[in-house]
């Protein structure tokens, strides 16, 4: 039987999501956390790898196993083997045929950053520090160039095993909240998949608009197969939550 | 000379504000940091202590030292020697007779936890984690009841060196928040001063209530010097966030 679950992580002591050797992944935790409760070993397949340090809302992974626990009670029963900072927040038997890599049709990402004069201990956990000004004037006018059918090379980092660099970028929109030292910044961006780093090297370019280092026309350029030279720095992990992927239906 | 700063920090990994044995403190960090800059030794005095994995937004303190460093740039100096979970987010010179504790005119904390089924990683480090349901509404209808100036005695963890238990709360309020997983709630409590553990006990009786554990007949009895029996459980340190002291005038 397919089993599919919805994880929750704060990334700040992973290697991201797949197993690898010379750091603990969050794959490796929750494939760890089934072994324990089945008695055997079991490959866990996620929706698609976060990096390193990269944090997970609603992360959607599957995995096969012969048990008697019941669909639904799955997340429990795995929480009991996780550690504190990984959780399965819902599980349910798996539709027919559902792939949590190929069946899924779009996924969001939530990108934070605190502007601040001064570095927040309170907004470090899952923000990025971006010192003043930020212009989320143009911060705002500049995510309508991003949506559509581009290609990304640009943004994506070295290393990517992907076979392409296109990809359909839906929604990229900026809420953002006046706090006591300053204001809170979300880039929330809804696409049907991304490269290794990409939304981290979006926003990165966002700012750079914002802050009038590089032009509209650098931008276009960027996305229509120009090269890194283009784009923006890629910005700190720490800011990164893949926020949910959906799939078209409820699964849970 | 006096200089007053203002300080952020994120309490996980200290315990609590005031220099003691066996455990690493805020106070003793920012004296150490005090120690680096000036060469000397330098006593820092805070409005008050707040406990072993309490956190603050704007902790103020006060102390003396012979510099020329300007007061407007001592955060940016100290914060050099700080490290990245505790930093000066504002400094001035002290007005004439200013004391951290005994100018101190009112403070508010902000107590914050989340109403989730199963436990969240990305809420539990400023936030508890309580099990549904919680009635807001009943949540909501109990904060008038500690409103006023009342024997807090019930409320107060021994330990406590307080020559009064009496104290004066000018405002409770609740806010809540719908969340992807619940509800995240903010109990906001401002009061002439606080006794060890007032908050996290006024809380946990507030929770009480709102599970109908304990009556509203309980609660008045607790505020008019009754005993430790008809309060709530005292809520756990990272969900509370010393959020600002108010001096009456501007500091900043």
């Amino acid at each position: 039987m397919r089993y599919v679950i919805k994880l929750a992580y704060d990334g700040t002591h992973y290697g991201g999501w797949q197993v690898q050797k010379n750091s603990i992944t969050v794959q490796q935790r929750v494939e760890e956390a089934l072994s324990l409760l089945l008695g055997k070993s079991v490959r866990v397949t996620a929706s698609g790898r976060t990096d390193a340090g990269v944090h997970a809302e609603g992360q959607v992974a599957h995995f096969n196993a012969e048990t008697t626990v019941p669909p639904e009670r799955m997340a429990e029963a795995l929480n009991v083997y996780l550690p504190s900072d990984i959780r399965v927040m819902a599980s349910a038997a798996a539709p027919e045929n559902f792939d949590a890599i190929r069946s899924a049709k779009k996924k969001t990402y939530c990108y934070k950053f605190y502007v601040s004069r001064i570095q927040n201990p309170l907004s470090d956990r899952f923000a990025a520090w971006v010192k003043p000004p930020v212009n989320l004037q143009r911060l705002r006018y500049i995510c309508g160039c991003f949506e559509g059918v581009h290609d990304f090379k640009a943004y994506c980092s070295s290393g990517s095993s992907a076979q392409t660099t296109v990809r359909e970028i839906y929604s990229v929109s900026v809420t953002d909240k006046q706090t006591s030292y300053g204001t809170d910044v979300c880039v929330r961006v809804c696409g049907n998949g991304f490269l290794y780093n990409m939304v981290r090297t979006m926003v990165g370019t966002m700012l750079y608009f914002a802050a009038e280092t590089i032009s509209e026309e650098d931008i276009k350029q960027s996305l229509a197969g120009g090269g890194r030279e283009l784009v923006g720095k890629t910005m700190p992990a720490r800011g990164l939550t893949l926020e949910s992927v959906d799939y078209g239906f409820k699964l849970f």
